[in-house]
């Protein structure tokens, strides 16, 4: 029976793998990766870097391929849909792969970006392939450090205060009002500063981009005063890259 | 300048470390350890563990000490005060740790179970004691696979679904009622299996005890038809081995 791991690799730093991570590395015959193209492959190459770290050479396939374009014009309420179809599109390009680069007694691996069970379609995906039936195997899931961790931890503060709920959401949903019943929520996917809409409350942000990276930038305080800041670090940082990556604490009432 | 780092070390699993944890470990002279008295020494026993496996011996020093013990019998409303008075006797006895024990050029570490960002006092209490002034330190956090991390990666789910916020939150939390704008609610330091009060709504539950550990026990289906299995497998360990740690996620509506 072929056997597949999704490993979660952390979110920046090679060395926010685990060693439970790194033994489900070693155990591994082929690696999946998916590139999304030439804007982020630096993420790739950071893959790469963690199997050359810690895999002899030799030791392991590597298979590449392109990942489908997501249809990033669809907004509003056509937002799930287009991520199911994509999904869906990503789900034959995994089954060809596994069906054809995977013998039946070895095992695959796919590196996941921070822990697989945050904002990531890997395991949704490899639920499918299964319902689809064309193809059998067994899978395991190895927790890694998000980014949410990560943030939090170079912040030295922490998610929820005492007793209290944390939420984690995406920018898109920010953008319909501040989450109900709770002062403490994380962002992530937020492609437009949604944080700009509550500037005027009473609210601490805890930022970061590309954390864990060379490129890292952290910036916390009081939403009013560092909220232009923030702006100006992020494109800056966006046109000088390409790309950007960030996500953020908003901590309500800090006071409270 | 003394130095602290605040170390996560995974929810149960030794291999849940991180690189990043087993550096900082090594670069650690000595290790405070509070003991929460005889029930949860096992817990303790895992920290010896972890050092042993990854510091050579005679390579460390050892400080524990008596964990102040916390006002359970208070309830409602007066949960956080109980909380409070119970983090300044413990910043009291870390102050004097710290003072006492590490050397001007020493480097001390908290082993913190989980991630130190989720319902972990460490942080509060080291910044308490900088307020106070009595004793100076700078001070890094190493973040952790949270228990919820673990417990998803068990069950092979992820935290949130597609383009959807999740909540983790309490027991207590969830006894007021299950929290509005979401529908994926991890609820942790549960004494009361606060689920059973929704066991007539559309959801399925994901629980895990000793999540990590060779007692783990994972459960998950339809809350309706799961819940007497959960009451009677947690009655049972807790039973055997004196104490409990569990956590769980609902996912409310599942189909949707
Ligand atoms: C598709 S989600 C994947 C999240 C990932 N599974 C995790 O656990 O962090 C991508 C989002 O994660 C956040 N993110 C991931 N890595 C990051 C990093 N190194 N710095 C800042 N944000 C990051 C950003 O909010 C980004 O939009
Ligand atoms: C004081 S909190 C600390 C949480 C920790 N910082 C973390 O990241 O998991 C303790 C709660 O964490 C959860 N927990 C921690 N370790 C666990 C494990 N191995 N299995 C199940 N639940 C666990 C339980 O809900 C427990 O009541």
């Amino acid at each position: 029976m072929r056997k597949i791991h999704v490993i979660g690799i952390g979110a920046g730093d090679p060395d926010q793998l685990t060693l439970q991570a790194v033994k489900a590395l070693r155990s591994t015959d082929v690696f999946f990766i998916l590139d999304k193209g030439e804007v982020k492959s630096d993420l790739v190459q950071l893959r790469r870097d963690i199997l050359d770290a810690h895999i002899p050479e030799g030791g392991y396939r590597l298979v590449e391929a392109r990942d489908p374009d997501r249809d990033r014009t669809a907004g509003g309420s056509a937002y799930s849909p287009a991520v199911g179809d994509w999904r869906s599109a990503r789900a034959a390009i995994y089954e060809r792969l596994i069906a054809e680069e995977l013998g039946e007694d070895e095992s695959g691996a796919f590196l996941v970006w921070g822990d697989p069970a945050l904002y990531d379609s890997t395991l949704g995906i490899l639920e499918e392939i299964l319902d689809r039936g064309a193809v059998a195997f067994s899978y395991d899931v190895v927790p890694g450090v998000s980014s949410v961790s990560a943030l939090v931890a170079r912040h030295r503060t922490g998610l929820n205060r005492v007793a209290r709920p944390v939420q984690i959401t995406t920018g898109r949903r920010l953008a319909e009002g501040f989450p109900d019943g709770v002062d403490d929520v994380v962002v992530m996917l937020d492609a437009h500063q949604t944080f700009r809409r509550y500037a005027d409350e009473d609210i601490d942000i805890y930022w970061g981009a590309y954390i864990g990276t060379p490129d890292e930038i952290l910036v916390s305080g009081p939403l009013a005063e560092v909220a232009p800041l923030i702006e100006e670090l992020r494109a800056e940082a966006r046109e000088r890259k390409g790309w950007v990556m960030d996500t953020y604490l908003l901590r309500r009432n800090p006071g409270s």
